[in-house]
């Protein structure tokens, strides 16, 4: 028999299902199904089951779509930006590089919410908010946010909430960049704030907030001390879009009077990307804190008393406070404020400061060298950025585009230049012969130039005085072998992808391949600015429309916006296309958002933001949507019916049988279906949502489609709509502003959001395919019944669909044990972290359960493994019960055990030191050891730190 | 100020030396030394010490030197390789890719001398060994050699050991590789051993052993029962040249009578490198075990009787045997062992057998065409390679080059073409178009001839019938998620740089800079043939040129050659050049080998293998050259002096001040000094050996230069000559087999070693400029110092030079230790180990000693982390000295500790578990735990096993 060419191509299928054909086979017989279609048939409604199998290109080998891509990506060209406006170049360190952005030990990780195996990540996280707020000179930083845009909107919202003024205004400066103007202005319409643009040298209106921007999107530095007083004056809260380098040599905004401070950390060291993913930042003053949005890395003890890590003030967030939560910002974007923070720890106090100094001098020198062209700067003050008002300004940016280089194409008559890290001479000087030949003058000779200017300081009256990045982290590493030892250390304490399992619900922790990580490093595609001229991102362009139709295929939608940079932000952006469709129509007045008791908080929150009022439809005692409630609701709510925001499968981790009934309801009632895409991965090659009755849906690129979580982002969550609601996709805005349409503003600062990390869902469908993506579905199922089938006997499954079956995850019940043990969910998972695993979901969406979803790529031997563990933990919990041993002092309760707290000399507990080691099927050899005992969450948020101790307080330990 | 371009390029300087400004100023003031400078004519003889910089470029940027290097880079073109002879196309698995190759864990590892912390690559290793023996049917295969060549060259010297025939002819087949063929040569003739080349099918010569190829290097496949009945009948051993992909679906040698198999394991997923580094394999029968060269990983015990890896039967190597070694060789191919290795687990026994089946059905189909082409094809048997004989044989290239396709040039009337993994269906009609075009015949369609042939199977004459890669291990892995599990498991286990300081007296384990390793894996460096036409190679000879030209400037030498892919190659290879030298001025008598007693095993076996006699030189009380013991046998040898062969600074860690009158001596006597550069890393910048007084050096890339160990290899040994050598160095062969010189030839079978590594050499040396080596060396120097400052109140530091001073590396004398303590160098060796540190080196250059070389890059630090440990464990020595422990009972009789050990249930040591766990120092929450206890090597070789052991045997555990 000919092997060809073709056969080699499904191999990847194989390397992302974990489970080979023997071991299917035993599964479906432990399942007692037939086939992996049969089990299908079992759990899938048969009015959405698909009959035919997605129209894609038949699955490509990894060499072939690498090939491919790279064929794609050199279609774009990889200028020299001088183009500033918020994005600028930068040298990713290449310790940084290959050892985070490139090392699945950090970007398979996920969100820390247990942070006891995740003591790494959060030591790094807790450096990016003291980097912030070293900078900025505010008291607490996040950490962290989307973009630049969103913090400036997040600014708007918690200015509101902390403001007294009456005033429903919000305060925008023209100087500031106007993608972030959008995105502003969009998310303030549904909430009915004002937001009036406006030139702050001409006063301040009543107010209740103001956004500044320091330095402008145009360079001019101002000293706002007077402005912040003026606006405190009338009890407005001052926000300030800022740049962290800038602040290396600029007095600080907490230094002038600004209250909250927001920007992004691209400069530190994360590539362009066309746009993101970066991290944001907001950074505010004390008083503020606990209204402020985003994850938030707190300082607290474990059971020991040491010190450890976690998340602060959760409570604040959407998934508790739903539709009253601060913000819907759900995902950050970890790996990238990893990055940003471990650019400022290899760089250094001083090493930031040199660079900030070099930028400064080298824009000190070009602004000389343009004067004495006689070229007209518009801005007297500046940081890196000039802007020149000239009649040959088309001939600037002409001449430039010929060198290869971009500059920002400010008016008709006006280009700027920004200059960063990567600039030197060479090309502070080409800059000023580009500009001398378009004015047809003789150039300047940069060099001579430079050693005329004896004294390059920052003007004083704008000067930072005060010391930057003063904690002793910012001055520890000096050597490239520190730098790795340090990322190494931390890396060691975090339990990710690449050492076990992490079964949680709804996360969707499926393989993160190598090959498609491997092209988002790639330079044409890591060094295109957002705004370049759209034909040097023609590469870019071609994998948007190739995934747009993937995904339109997949999903049976019409159209496809790429821009969302979140899954939250995808709901928002869906929320805003229906509101902008019911107004389109003249149904203004449809603001109701119907939603299941059980969704997850995200989607209460997005409605609120969206300027819609949420009305909870009830679940039934199986945990589906009571639709007798729902119709009873939609006749309540009448014309005001604007959507129905619904998870499928559910959260429950079920197929609900009347899906499509459900959403012929709300069509009837003139409403739109909102089809949460959180468990997309469960339908993929299966049904399509666009087709059985869903109007939008967000995909949650991070879970269903590959791109790795990143230790908590960055999340990725493009919209798919029907046809109707096309036209009220997010808009786009250009480097001059202009928005390209009218009805929705953008929902993110870059116009096409996380661009440079989307060729990992690219490659990934790429190498499924029809065929592999469907069985990757297939296997989610059978992978999530076997271990409900499994662990059945030992925990109630507490909801299932017809035939008894569970979609792609299981919830078990372990409300019942609580009552006769007293050990909960939580001694449960903390109890796993001995065995090396990373627990399940906690509490969500039922308190008192814990949510496994396997997903398809972990193997038969790694559910074994689990479903061991959790037996074993059965016996242990049966002991309680027995009272056989402590209620109090027993394994779970004291779990997990570091190896320090099992080698003390005294053993007062009533457990041997390797029962509570090694639990059955734990290797010795190869044990992860958690570096802390469980954390104290209260006493964090009770005595809240955000930024790293000083050192003397690790000492005195 | 102006900040200029300039400034930001140095900052390499400052990420490659531990040590920051402040720390250097406090480390002189502990020595006792008023500045670097001063410090250096402490140490350096004055009449060597360098009055001027090195004449280099200035430093470069990382970023600079990457984007340089890119473009040299491009000017290689890579090309579709259809040459084979010894080199194939192949994919490495990009899990593998990224996670061994890229991944620091793995490739700043060193040589798994301390097994206890080196389980992860010994695993990977005992691996390598058992895929090589399967494959081959052969009892035990070593883990690795250098190439094919070499590995030929040492099966001859093995055959020449085991045979008992008193023949003095090594029969080498016609079907050899040409490049295998001259390296075998090369390596007889100074052994005296007489090869003859033949047509084995014509009958055999009486001789010794016998080395065929299988498959033939054109292609033909023999069926060799018969032929190895013959030499077994005249006591010849058979030796045959294979490749492990072939053997998958052909008869294997072991089970057709071969007695030993070598060759390369470069197609198991290891890139070109236009033709290294790859790891060579050997598999011979038991009964030869105890005489194979290279690296035998063994199984035995540890301390608690479990099973533990080390390396095996270390008697026989250089290191011990000197001039009575088996062989001169000493790194292996370690990194890329365990590539191929992996590429076995990642593919399994089906993956690899379907990957020989693809590959042999598309010859077999390219056959088909070919003959339907009417195009004479010359071997009749195949694999995966045919010969063409055509009068177009010419064109038949020109046009596959027009193609962007390279073909083997075997003559003026023929061409060959090999497939491999890589090659598809589209390919195989792409070279039948071309032959149709150049014989000016109509083309035939592939897809239609595929169709037709039904039923391609390997001819059963020489199909294998057993099946491959049987061991459990070759079956465990089916998706990514394992092998990327499998990886991290094993890589925890080990420790390598990038965890902690590596202290290795004479192996320089200082960093291997990320920006120094990235340029390796871009595909224009990584893919190119070796054989391929020169003029696709440029970018290659630029990179050649600017390096040979730096190391001339470094070293003082006149010309370089970059074959050797080793040390010892390179000693050897100088060691020949010094011969031709002699041979070519009529002094063919000079052939003895001048070595101080306390050399490097490694020279007086690279002596022997150069045909030298080597006369032993004493050392004085200092541990110099004992100058007056030089001259009387300078005298006593008399006209038969070759060379002398010195380290320099002397492997006891000195600059031994007379170093200039001993090369005098020797050149007065006719002979030529051989310095070996092992210690080049302490001269960089302060001495060039080529001016005072040596004729050739080798210089270790992988030490001196910053080439990575790789966990034991690749090493590179490139040697510099003065002009008077340079017609002697290394020949080099072209793909045609046609040497370019006739004095001396080749030493590697790669035209220019490993080439693919030479990259990381080339960024270190332009990252650092003159001032930056120097500097490197100076705190070298200034660490090396700062360490035996502090040490020496604890233990004698056993010899230093003028003023007290060491070099870069010191001697720790524990010999009085041993006397009142009981505690020898190994107990401090593994007690360093709980505190997570590698051992310094053990017992070299004298029984009972340590010797540290913390190198230039590690910080003051780790460095009084590492010096606060030895105090601590001196103080845990003078316990057992004053009798307040146990003689045997205690923490350093028993270290390492694993954690299993220490949390036995009962406790009866007379120490506590956190003094054995956490010593002074020791981060409980960051800690290394060793996976064994101490290892057992004497029970090991014992009972040497050296495949991977049944899987029943773990679990019986």
């Amino acid at each position: 028999m000919l092997h060809t060419h073709i056969e080699q191509t499904e191999e990847f299928i194989g390397r992302h299902i974990g489970p080979n054909e023997a071991e299917q086979a035993k599964m479906l017989e432990v399942v007692g199904a037939d086939s992996l279609d049969a089990l299908v048939k079992e759990i899938v409604p048969n009015n959405i089951l698909l009959n035919e199998e997605l129209d894609l290109d038949p699955p490509a080998s990894e060499a072939e779509i690498l090939a491919e891509l790279r064929e794609v990506a050199s279609q774009n060209q990889v200028y020299r930006n001088f183009i500033g406006q918020g994005y600028y170049g930068t040298y990713t360190p290449n310790v940084i590089l290959r050892n985070i952005l490139e090392n699945p030990a950090w970007y398979t990780a996920y969100t820390p919410y247990q942070p006891e195996i995740s003591q790494g990540r959060l030591e790094a996280l807790l450096n990016f908010q003291t980097m912030v707020t070293d900078l900025t000179a505010l008291e607490v930083a996040n950490a962290s946010l989307l973009d630049e845009g969103t913090a400036a909107a997040e600014a708007m919202t918690l200015a509101r909430r902390a403001s007294k003024s009456k005033s429903n205004v919000f305060f925008v400066s023209k100087n500031i960049h106007p993608q972030t103007w959008e995105v502003v202005r969009t998310r303030a319409e549904p909430l009915g704030i004002e937001v009036v643009q406006g030139d702050e040298a001409e006063g301040l209106p009543e107010c209740f907030g103001v956004l500044l921007q320091y330095p402008h999107s145009l360079g001019g530095v101002v000293d706002y001390t007077e402005l912040a007083e003026q606006a405190h004056a009338q009890q407005a809260i001052v926000a300030v879009a800022t740049d962290l380098l800038a602040l290396a040599v600029l007095k600080a905004p907490g230094e002038w009077g600004a209250d909250i401070a927001i920007g992004t950390t691209q400069r530190f060291g994360v590539p362009f990307g066309f746009g993101g993913p970066h991290a944001g930042f907001m950074a505010c003053k004390d008083a503020l804190k606990r209204t402020m949005p985003g994850r938030l890395v707190g300082v607290s003890v474990d059971a020991q008393g040491k010190k450890a890590l976690r998340l602060a003030l959760q409570t604040r967030e959407q998934h508790i406070r739903r539709e009253k939560a601060t913000s819907n910002i759900c995902t950050a974007q970890v790996l990238l404020a990893v990055m940003a923070s471990m650019y400022a720890v290899y760089h250094g106090a001083k090493g930031i400061r040199r660079i900030a100094e070099r930028v400064f001098s080298s824009t000190y020198v070009l602004n000389k060298a343009l004067e004495q062209l006689g070229v007209k700067v518009v801005n007297q003050s500046f940081f890196d950025t000039l802007q020149i008002e000239s009649e040959y300004a088309d001939k600037i940016l002409g001449i430039a585009l010929e060198e290869g280089i971009n500059l920002r194409n400010v008016s008709k008559n006006s280009v700027s230049i920004s200059l960063d890290e990567t600039t030197t001479l060479f090309d502070v000087q080409e800059l000023v012969d580009i500009v001398a030949e378009a004015i047809n003058a003789e150039t300047i000779d940069i060099n001579d130039l430079a050693e005329q200017l004896v004294d390059i300081v920052v003007p004083a009256e704008f000067a930072r005085k005060s010391d930057i990045l003063v904690h002793p982290i910012f001055s520890s590493v000096s050597s490239e072998t520190d730098m790795l030892r340090y990322l190494r250390r931390l890396s060691d304490k975090d339990l990710a992808l690449d050492r076990s399992m992490i079964p949680l619900g709804s996360c969707t922790m499926k393989l993160n391949a190598t090959a498609e990580m491997i092209p988002i490093t790639w330079p044409e595609f890591a060094n295109i600015h957002p705004f370049a001229p759209d034909d040097q991102a023609t590469g870019y362009e071609v994998l948007f429309e190739r995934l747009s139709e993937a995904l339109c295929e997949i999903s049976g939608y019409d159209a496809v916006s790429l821009q969302p940079n979140s899954g939250a932000q995808g709901e928002y952006a869906g929320l805003l296309a229906i509101r902008a469709y019911h107004k389109a129509n003249g149904q203004e007045q449809r603001n109701i958002c119907l939603i299941p008791s059980s969704a997850h908080g995200t989607n209460p929150a997005s409605a609120a933001l969206a300027g819609m009022d949420v009305v909870i439809v009830a679940s039934d005692d199986h945990g589906n949507v009571d639709v007798e409630d729902l119709k009873a609701k939609i006749t309540q709510v009448g014309d005001c019916l604007a959507a129905l925001m619904i998870t499928y499968p559910s959260t429950h981790g079920v197929f609900e049988e009347r899906i499509v009934e459900i959403c012929d309801l709300i069509h009837q009632a003139g409403g739109q279906v909102y089809l949460d895409g959180a468990n997309m991965n469960a339908m993929v090659g299966l049904a399509k949502p666009g087709v059985f009755g869903s109007d939008v849906s967000h995909f949650n690129l991070h879970k269903t489609f590959s791109i790795p979580h990143g230790g908590g982002g960055p999340g990725v969550g493009p919209i798919g709509v029907r046809e109707h609601l096309a036209p009220y996709l997010p808009g786009i805005v250009d480097e001059q502003g202009q928005l390209d349409k009218d009805s929705v503003g953008p929902v993110a600062s870059a116009p096409f959001g996380s661009a440079g990390v989307l060729p990992i869902s690219y490659v990934y469908i790429a190498l499924m395919g029809a065929e592999g993506l469907k069985k990757a579905t297939q296997m989610a199922l059978l992978n999530a019944n076997y271990i409900a089938t499994r662990l059945a006997p030992y925990y109630p499954i507490l909801y299932s669909g017809r035939n008894g079956r569970v979609a792609h995850e299981c919830i078990l019940d372990l409300r019942a044990i609580k009552d006769t043990s007293g050990i909960t969910v939580d001694d449960v998972a903390k109890r796993l972290m001995d065995f090396g695993f990373h627990a399940p979901t906690m509490s969500f969406p039922v308190a008192g359960t814990l949510m496994v979803e396997p997903t398809e790529s972990e193997s038969l031997q790694e559910l074994d493994r689990f479903v061991e563990a959790m037996i074993t933990i059965r016996k242990e919990i049966e002991q309680v019960e027995k009272g056989e041993v402590d209620a109090q002092d027993n394994v779970l309760k004291n779990a997990p055990h570091t190896a320090e707290t099992l080698l003390a000399t005294e053993w007062t507990h009533g457990y041997s030191r390797t029962d509570a080691a090694y639990p059955a099927g734990v290797n010795p050899a190869t044990k992860y050891w958690p570096p802390v005992s469980r954390v104290d969450n209260a006493y964090g948020d009770r005595n809240l730190v955000c930024t790293c101790p000083p050192i003397e307080s690790y000492q005195s330990e």
